[in-house]
Order: C-alpha cells, then structure tokens, then sequence
C-alpha cells in the first residue's frame, strides 16, 4: 500500500504504530454513553418550601426533562450516526484521531448547555440567552463532526469506492446542518421560543435514517 | 438477501451502511454499567448537627439503601436480559436503534426516580408520590422493552426460525410485564405500601430467568 | 454437552440463550471502571474561609487523598485479579451473572464509605464509626467474590481441570480473607487506627499476584 | 517460551493466568473516557445574584471552558497515546497491570487539580498554588507513564524487535516529559502566567504525532 496513514479493518493487534477504526468506535461509544448518562445528575430531588406538594414539585421540573429529552435523543442520534459514519472510512491518522477527540469533547461539554437550559428556560429575564446557549451547545458537535468528515474526504481516508455524488450530498448535507444550528443560534438572539421550536424539529429530522453509501 | 435492514451476527467492519447487533450490545452495556454506578452519587455524606452520632447518621440512610438496592436489582436485572433478548434479533434497523435509545434513556432516568424515593419515603405527607413516581421509573424501561419486542416481531428482524410458541409467550409475558408495573402506579396512589411491596414482588420475580428460546 | 448451563469460550453471536463469560468481564469493567473513576468526584473543591491559604486547604484535605488512594487500589486489585477470577470459570448461568451483579454492587458502593471515611476520620468523635463503616465497605465485595467463588465450585461452573489442591487452596484463601475484612471491622470498634493500618496492610498485601492455576 | 510473564497478542480465551495487553486497552479506555467525560460534571450553573446577566455569567465561566479545553486535550492525547504505547508491548505481568492501575489513578485525579484551577485561577492571592497544583496533576500521569515504560524495557516486556535506537530515543522522550512538568510545578512558584503558558505549550507540543517505532 502506497499511502500514507493506516489501514482500518485490521486484526487486533496487527501491529504497533496502526490504529484500527474499532478502537475509535469502542472509546466514542465509550464517552458517549458516559455523556448521555450523566445527563440525568443535573436533574436534582426539589425541596419543597411553602408546603408546597412533591407532585407538583415534580411536575415543575417539566423544563430538566425537557432538555433531558433533547440532549438525550440529540446524543443518541449521534451515537447511531457515529457508528455508520466511522464505517465509511478505510484509514484514520493521528489528525482524524484528534478531530475526533475534538468530537467528543463537544458532545461532552453539552450537559452544561443542557443543564442551563433546564435552570433558565422559565426566567423570562434570562431564557433568551438559555436558548442560545443550548443551540451553540448544538452547533458545536455539529461543526466538529463536518471537520472529521471534510478532513477525512480532502486527505482521503474515506473508502475510496463512496461515489463522488455520495460524498458530495454528505459535504452539503452537513454543511446545511452547521448552518442550520448557527442559525438557531442567531434566531435564539431574536425569538426565543422560535429557535426552541427549529432545535427540536432539527432534532425531530436527524431521527430519519441517513442516506446508504453509494459504492462504484 | 432480499428483505430490508441489516444482518446481525456480521464480522466487524463487515461494510459500511451494516450494523451488528454487537454495537448495540456494546454501547447498552455502557449505559447501563454508567446507570448502574452513578445511583452511589445520589447517597451523600450525612451532616451531624445536634450531637448526632455518625452510627445513627448512617443507620437513618436506610431509605436510600433501600432505594439504591431496588435499582441497582432492577438495573442488573435489566442488563442480564437485555443480553439473551438482543440475542433474539437476527438484523436490527434504524427505528430498532433509536428504539433501544429510547429504553436506554428510561434505564438511565432511574436514578432520579431513587433518589426521590429515597428522600420523601419517611416523610409522611409526600411519601405516597415520591413511591408513585418510583413506580412510574420502573414501567418506563418495561414499556420501552415491549416496544422494541414488539416492533421486532412486527418487522421480522427476531429470529425467524424461533416458534410462534415462543414469540407469543414474550409477547403476553412483556405486556403483562407493563400492566404489572402501570398496576403499581394506581396502586401507589391508594396505598404506598402495598405498592412497594407489589415492586420488590416484581423485582424478586425478575431474578427468575427467563423462558429458554424454542427452535423449529 | 450433557451438564447444564452455558459454555463460556463460545464465540461471539454463537446463539441466543447463550452467555460468554467475555461479556461478563466487559459489564464487569465497566461498572469497575466507573466506580474507580468517580471516586474523584467527592474530592471538592476546598472554600478557603478565615484568611485560610489554598495551600493549606489543599494540603488538609489529606484524608480524602489517603482515602481516594485506598479505594482506587483497592478497586484496581479487584480488577486485575476479577480477570484471571472469570477465567477460571468454563460455564456461567443465570445464577452465576446475578451474584456477579452482587458482587459489582458491593464494588460501586465502595465510593461511599469511602467519602464517609474521608469526612469524618479526623473527627474525634466519629472516626470510629467512619472506620468501621469503611472496613464493612471493603467487607462487602470481598463476601460477595466468595460467594462466586463458593457457588461455581459447588456447581461445578469453574474448569473440571483444575486440580483440588488449587480449589481448595483459593476457597482457604477467600475465606481468610473475608473473616480477615470482618476482624477489621470488630477491630475498629476498639482501635480506630489499628483497624487503619490492618486494612492498609491487606490492601498492600492483595497487591501481589494470586498463586497460578494449577491443572491436571 | 521461557520468558516468565504473559504473551501479549493472545486471542480471547486464551487459557486462565494469561492476560491479554486488549483488556488493558478495554479498561484503560474506559477509565480515561469516565474521567474525560467528568470534567463537564465541575462546571456549574452560575447563580445570578445582583441583577447579573446570564450571558455575563456564562462569559465569566471562562477559567472553567479554559481547564476543561486543557484537560480534556491533555487527557485525550494519552487516549490517543496510550493505544500505540501498549502495542509496543508483547507480554505484560502483574506489575505491569498495577502500574498501569496506577497510571490510570493519575489520569483520574485530573479533574480536581482542574476544578481548583477553574476556581482559583482568577483570584490574585491563590492563583499561583492553583496552578502550582494543576501542574503537579500533569507530571503525575507523565510520571506514572514514565514508569510503565522503564519497567516494560527493563523487564523486556516490550517486542524485543524493537531498535535499541527507537527504545532510548522514547527513554530519553518520557524522561524529558517528566523534567518538563516538574519544572513547570517549580516555575509555577515564581510565575503563574509562565507556567500556565509553558503547560498549554506542552500540551500543543504533544498533539504532534509519536515518532513511529522502528524494527530490527
């Protein structure tokens, strides 16, 4: 092989100095999960002053479950993504070994958008910039995600047999999805409930099945 | 192979667009194994105030014993059949994916439903909904579980060699699974008690394995 | 194969009903690995009131240093020696996976009696009870790993080739150090830091290898 | 073989008392992707006392987004690194093992090193221990790895194919690794502002690749 870079689809243990795209895809998985889980301890018992009921307690939490579900589907959207995405490249080199830490270091900062979100989205004085928050929270991994795939279509790590047209509508493809969630970002500094409504139905959208690679 | 989705039992890297039924297997053990351990966050450190001693301190935890014992039970019971259940699907497709993240985000809310157990169990003006709410964690996950089984059997990816027999005895046993715990909501709203005992019955039944698969 | 149970060493997707012994060991470092990480997480961040320097803040929280480092040894031994444990084991059953639950529950209940011992170890009030209660932690998984122990010899899940001589020298050696955690615990109801010191020295002592198999 | 200790390269199930350099790879990246992943745990939802606004709030968070950038990009590259450094090795012991569990306790003690400096950084009396104390949490794991690799080449359990050359020239690397982040502790004393640009230089220096092993 006269390329540069490192063969995917190795045997364990093929060689020191090779990485394999299984161990991309074990700690991927690995932080994903772990982002995905820790959502749930931003979510705190209430304390009830005023005598007031556990059961409506409960209920005004609805903002923590809100963004619960959202960061939770969002997250685990890109984990069933990441899975067919990491398949479609037949080497990986250091650069894409760090974009994709760049990756997860996104998808695991968002708890804290997530959890602001939960914490502001009632307080009339402070829901707007909640609401950015939470959209730049998802426009990050959204951008890093167009890094890993830019960087791996330019320096050819992707399977060389991905027909040009495929690759082309995956570059569009995810260019619109960055300029989606910028753009909420940007709605967010408008009309708060606006960009709450395009998230979730940006969120509602990647639920579809992405299109099948195209082989030559 | 004519019929839609995608094989299970593949080899790694076996092409892109192809997921195993391993990932599944792979990222739900991590969230489970992360659910799992996190219910330890939810005990904190007892303060001592009015000469309290610390041996009286932690004996008054007994709520949140008692709690994280429960979930960490129902979870591992979780996690033991999730396995030999994955092991019933020959392909798994998208919706079945995003599926599993919807059982998977129910395992992981568990811990909040215990922590709430934990904190309003003795407190006798709360008690009632903090054990309703318990109850409404624990059918959460079994309602996600009948979902995946029956979308699974609707569309043909379990199993085709495994009998009618069979099929029909999952499907009865999940749904009454689900009633079981809906059961215990109503239930907790009338008596606390009665309705924790009815889960731990629920729970010590669970330990039981389950029915072996049959053949044609 | 006439004897019941499961095959351990069966490749991957060999059939459903089946368990490998391999997935027990990923589940079982996941939660170990959770468990040893998160034990960071009750280290906080010391408020330094009174003119008090950092420095001096950092330097008293020692006792959460000596505990972390206590438990996270602790917890690694478990791991390293949990490995070459599940490989002694041909078999597993239903039985079998859910006292391995067990086992990793008493292990990710570690963290808190670790942060316990950490809070109150320099209270002359209540270190004892902090000591004591510490030292039932490490009781905890060393019984539960007995009871693995105990169950796959009796139910013959563990290789057929190994010789008695080997059995029975582990199944001594389990129970010495199960009676050895529980004289700890008596110990400490009358010497907080002799107590200390036998559970250091334990620790120190499980950090050499365990004696190899033997087979015939 | 008559070499003590355990091949590396073994396939799953090789036999009890044998260890595979793959498990080592499973746990150590789990416990780096827990602990990566917990850094997003130690940034809080700021309170909004004196009619401040959020957006100023998230803004003044910047000494958190700072330590989570560098701690995650320092935790991700030994991810990275840690993968190619094991397959260097063909057989690993007992020792080995609770070497690298010690390695892994540094990596996990990261995230309280980087809270203390998220928290301290900008208060002009303690800045300079914080990052003192930042410092000493990067030499740690340089430390701990230091040692891995100077018991793996002295006890050869590295691939005895690898060039005398390659060997010393990552002696001398890790040793250098070493000296840096102990002089940055010490420079640290003197000034704050120089250490903390050394350490972010140090950290860039090693998104750089590892030279590449060479074999006789």
């Amino acid at each position: 092989m006269s390329e540069p870079g490192v063969t995917a689809s190795n045997p364990p243990n093929s060689g020191p100095g090779e990485s394999t795209t299984g161990r991309i895809e074990a700690f991927s998985d690995g932080v994903i999960a772990i982002a995905i889980t820790l959502l749930i301890l931003e979510i705190h018992v209430p304390s009830l002053e005023k005598g007031k009921t556990l059961a409506r307690a409960l209920l005004e939490l609805w903002p923590s479950y809100f963004a619960y579900l959202l960061s939770f589907i969002t997250i685990g959207i890109y984990w069933v993504n990441h899975h067919s995405f990491i398949r479609l490249f037949k080497r990986v080199n250091h650069v894409f070994l760090l974009l994709n830490v760049l990756f997860l270091m996104c998808i695991a900062f968002l708890p804290f958008p997530t959890v602001v979100l939960a914490a502001y989205v009632r307080d009339a004085d402070h829901a707007r910039i909640a609401v950015v928050f939470y959209c730049f929270g998802l426009f990050l991994p959204a951008f890093a995600w167009l890094c890993m795939w830019a960087y791996g279509a330019h320096y050819r790590l992707i399977d060389q047999n991905l027909t040009p047209r495929f690759v082309r509508s995956r570059t569009v493809q995810y260019i619109i999805s960055v300029l989606l969630y910028a753009g909420t970002v940007l709605v967010g500094l408008i009309s708060t409930s606006v960009a709450l409504v395009v998230a979730v139905g940006l969120t509602l959208l990647y639920l579809l099945p992405p299109n099948r690679p195209e082989f030559t």
